[in-house]
Order: structure tokens, then C-alpha cells, then sequence
């Protein structure tokens, strides 16, 4: 993969894909010791990054296979961004979903008009379904991450960092990424070292669930233990993909990681500071910048915040505990 | 007052003020049963729309003048929006502020540079206190809606409006505006009618402080009977302004008035659907938009979301009881 795919992508997204500004706070710098530039991509479609990856990958299709519509396996902000794409481009999405996931995002992503396929988790194989679905309607499946595609579209928002950052007059600078399979860290990284060699994409996961941090360490691919357990539950994944991993290895500096609380006291602060609502996997980048600074060098700071699809109750824990 | 005064206003923010977007949300159509544009000037600096007024005011000073400083009675959106224009021009602003004031007020005022002055509300008179320090230090008072710069200042997010909508090929619609003084409405309305004439301002307050929709009716300034007792205390004044009324009385639609309680919801939604955090003042030509569609005309409506800082408790609340 290399950058034209990138701009290829931007150029079918224009008037489509939001260009989210970027965001500060003298109080944030202060607490950061250093100037911290927010991205809120929770205020992208969908209320996250996935819609670009969704649109990328939905209007690369040759139009006769779009037509027959897409597939995808999520109940959360990929199945959001692949549902609003597909309604974009006027074909169908089929969602495949535990049935036991949050009533309230089933009705959300059959609200953005998609066909939400249920499953039972004790009995039924997903994977079967969705195969077996997509052969009989010639669906096409849009993976969540591991997609040339899909790692383009995510790296759309590299480019507008890379020509947000440059008109700040910040040439060398870290660009914290929220990180689950890679798709978004592998994007921007893309994006960044075609467009502004000078920042750097650095992958920020819940403490726990690292599998990308170690993976970058030992130059393999690594697993995480568990999959569940932390709040962060939007950005985790078993593992790094094939296709995002080899390029993270290549252009990210190391990883990083913070607790469900300093997510929680990051969210809090986006609230207080930047009006801006951050589910806890969205929150960990920012939450790195402010509390991780011995990580980084410099005098500034990128924090992706990578999505705002949160329940009432997960935000008002962090406003009750950090507000 | 005319719009050149706005477009120098304009010209002297380039770079120091934010263009913030215009967002929507299938969600909030489905609501509003037409199209709903929101202006989240929560993410404007400061939190609010003030930060602009202030920017124009203390940018349009003599060089001389604004050197030895400026001053405000505020304690709130305007004192952090003069304070934010202040320190930027590298000049003093001096805040009179009660001292029962929320202590996170006082806070957030001095550490965005400000020199505070505390005066008790019982035995002491703010105006003499204020005329007593401008005369000694030579201080320039900087009102917080009926000043020409003020006004021209907040008309800056007309013009953005205005050309936001003409991209969206939207050129007939009511543009909803939360309204105190009348500061913001004037200066919209005034853009409005110079750049996009089809757009109609119409002030938007508190259900039994609607001194502006009364004055309006009656061609004469009314007053509010109280000034406490509300939640969107932010915009509650006891009269639209004598600058400001005229203009409002040219040129805006109708006024509207919403209750507390569909302040509260209207928060919720933003928060649910657009991931913005409003405050209850902030959020009542929202909540008009949405909960008062009889009132309006055409398939399209624009909301100003005119600040986002609001307190932890009374942003659970609004989570607790609509979200």
C-alpha cells in the first residue's frame, strides 16, 4: 500500500467524510506540558473514524457489485460507518450482530437503514452465516481493519492532519492514534510518511490489552490474553492485522498504553475543556498526551480522538469520577 | 450598524477565531421532520460564541488604548471570551465577578490570564467599582452584548453560516439563535441579511424570560419580570439591548421560547448524536429546532449551539432524565 490509495480515497470522500478540525485548550496544555492538538474525529458521520473507512471501501466497488450490497460483522462503529456508506451509495448493508448486543445499537445501525442479521454466541457460527449470506446474495465483505481499502480510507485523516498540523507550523511532533486492529494507526501512518515525514504515529491501547505494543516490540505478531474487561471494549482486538501490522512496524514509533481510569479522567477533561463527547476507546490517546509525558519528546502533541459512540452511564462515571 | 463592520470583524479574527462546521444528524431530521443544521460554537475557544465579541472588541481598540487594558462584568461566557482576546493581544482584561461566584468560575477566569476583582454582591456596587478602576488604570469597559464591536464580533458566525448554507444549497431557512442581550442575534441577523437573505435570524430563550420574543411582539423593549430561576442562566438578561433591539426589530423572525426541560433534552441528543457537550442556554434553539417544528417553515432549519460550559451535575441530569 502506498499513498495514492490514500489520496484516492480523499478524493471519493470529498463533500462525503467530514473534515473534523483540530482542536486545544490552554488547560489541556498546561496539564500536558506541552501544546495538545485534539483531532475529534467523534465528530465524523456515525460519531467516529470508522465512516471513513466505510465510505472508502463501499465506493471502491465497481458499481455493479455495490449494487448488490455489502456485509459486515460488527455491532459497533464499523458496522455504523460500512451502514452509512451503504446508504450513501444507495445499496443495502447487511449487519451480522450477537443478538444479545445493546439493544441500542441494533436500532442505531438499523436506523442508518441497515439489515441487521441476528446470531446466537452459544450456538450459531458467525463466520458461517456471514459466508453463507454472502453467497447467496453476492454480498461483499467489508472487513473492519485488515482492508487496503478500509486502512486508506482511516488514512484520509492523516492527510488532513499532516495539512492541519503544517499550517500550525508543527513539522515534528508524535501523532497518538487509539488503536485496536490497526486500521486507523496504519492509515495515518501512511498518510504521514508520504505528507509530514516529520510526525510520527505512535499506537495507544487500553493497559491489558497491548497486543499492538508488544507486537511492535519483539517485530511479531502477539495476541491479547483476554478479549473483554476493559471499557475500552470499541478498541479491542485479538491481534494486529496481517496487512496493518507489517506497515506499523515499518513507520510507528513504540506504543503505548493507560488504564480504563486515565481514559475515564481523559474523557472528563474533553468534556470540560473541549465540549467534546469521547467514548473510553476514543479518549486513550488523548489520555496518553496528557498523562504519558514522559513518553514523548517535544513541544507538542497530536491526540486522535477517535470516537464518541458512548452510553449515558459509561459518561457519567467519568464526569463523577474526574468532573 | 452594517455589515462592513462584521467583514473588518471577520478580517481582524483570521486565524484567532475558530470557523466551526455545521453538523447534522439523520437522528435529529427524523426528529425535527425536516433537516437540522446545528453551529457548535461550544468548540468555538472558550467554550461559547464570546470568545468572538471579545476578539473583535479588544482587536478593534487603538494600539495605545488596548495597552492599558480592557475590563468586564461578567461571570461567565464574556469574561472568559475577553480574557481569551486579552491575553492574546498580550493585554491585561480586568473581570469584576461576584464573590459568591462558583469557584470554578473564578478559576478557569484567572487561569485564562484575567485579573479578577471580587466584590460583594450585598454591601458593595459593582458599577461604581468598575467606573473607580477603569478611571485609575485607564481601563477600557468592554460590554457584553450592546457594543458595535460585540456585535460585529458575534456576526462573524453569520457570515460562516451564510456561506455554509449556500454550500449546502440551502438558501430559505429560519436560523434559530439562543438569545440573552441579543448580542449574537443582531450581529447574525445583520450578516444574514447582507450574505443570505433567504436566511431568516429569530431569537430562541427561556420559557418566562422571553424579554426579546415580547419586545418583538409589542415593537417596545420589554423586561423580564426575574433574572434567576432558570437553568439556562447564561442567557438571561433583563432586557434586549438598545443597540441590539433595533436590529433584532429590522430584521429577525419571530420569537421562540422553550422550557427547561426541552433545554435538558435537546443536551442529551447532542450529546447522543452530535458527541457535543451544550450547556442549558446553549442548547434552546436546538431544542426548538427539534421540539417546536409547527413553528417553522421549509425542509431546512439552523441551529445555533451557542456554548458548552455547563457543569458536571447539570449535564448528568440532562444524561439522567432524557438519556
Amino acid at each position: 500500500m502506498n499513498i495514492d490509495a490514500i489520496l484516492a480515497a480523499a478524493a471519493r470522500a470529498e463533500g462525503h467524510i467530514r473534515k473534523t478540525p483540530l482542536l486545544s485548550s490552554p488547560f489541556l496544555d498546561a496539564i500536558a506540558g506541552r501544546r495538545v492538538f485534539i483531532k475529534p474525529e467523534c465528530l465524523q458521520h456515525t460519531g467516529s473514524f470508522k465512516a471513513r473507512g466505510g465510505w472508502a471501501a463501499v465506493s471502491a466497488l465497481p458499481p455493479e457489485q455495490r449494487a448488490m450490497g455489502v456485509i459486515a460483522f460488527s455491532s459497533g462503529n464499523h458496522a455504523q460507518g460500512v451502514a452509512h456508506a451503504a446508504r450513501e451509495h444507495g445499496t443495502t448493508a447487511v449487519i451480522i450482530m450477537p443478538a444479545d448486543a445493546p439493544r441500542l445499537k441494533i436500532d442505531n445501525t438499523r436506523a442508518l437503514g441497515a439489515e441487521v442479521v441476528l446470531y446466537d454466541r452459544a450456538t450459531e457460527d458467525r463466520d458461517e452465516i456471514g459466508a453463507r449470506l454472502a453467497a447467496e446474495r453476492g454480498l461483499t465483505l467489508i472487513k473492519p481493519y485488515d482492508d487496503p481499502q478500509v486502512i486508506a480510507g482511516q488514512g484520509t485523516a492523516g492527510l488532513e492532519i499532516a495539512e492541519q498540523a503544517g499550517a500550525l507550523g508543527i513539522t515534528t511532533a508524535d501523532v497518538l492514534v487509539c488503536c485496536g486492529g490497526g486500521g486507523l494507526t496504519s492509515g495515518i501512518a501512511l498518510a504521514l510518511a508520504a505528507k509530514a515525514p516529520g510526525l510520527r504515529a505512535r499506537p495507544v491501547e487500553p493497559e491489558g490489552f497491548d497486543d499492538v505494543k508488544r507486537s511492535l516490540e519483539t517485530g511479531q505478531i502477539q495476541r491479547n490474553a483476554a478479549l473483554s474487561g476493559s471499557l475500552c471494549d470499541a478498541i479491542i482486538t485479538p491481534s494486529p492485522g496481517h496487512l496493518t501490522f507489517p506497515i506499523m512496524a515499518r513507520l510507528c514509533g513504540p506504543g503505548l498504553s493507560v488504564t480504563d481510569d486515565l481514559a475515564l479522567h481523559a474523557m472528563a477533561l474533553a468534556f470540560q475543556r473541549l465540549k467534546l463527547v469521547l467514548e473510553p476507546g476514543g479518549a486513550v490517546a488523548l489520555a496518553a498526551a496528557l498523562f504519558l509525558p514522559g513518553e514523548m519528546q517535544g513541544d507538542a502533541v497530536i491526540a486522535m480522538a477517535s470516537g464518541g459512540n458512548v452510553d449515558a452511564d459509561v459518561f457519567a462515571l467519568a464526569l463523577s469520577r474526574h468532573g
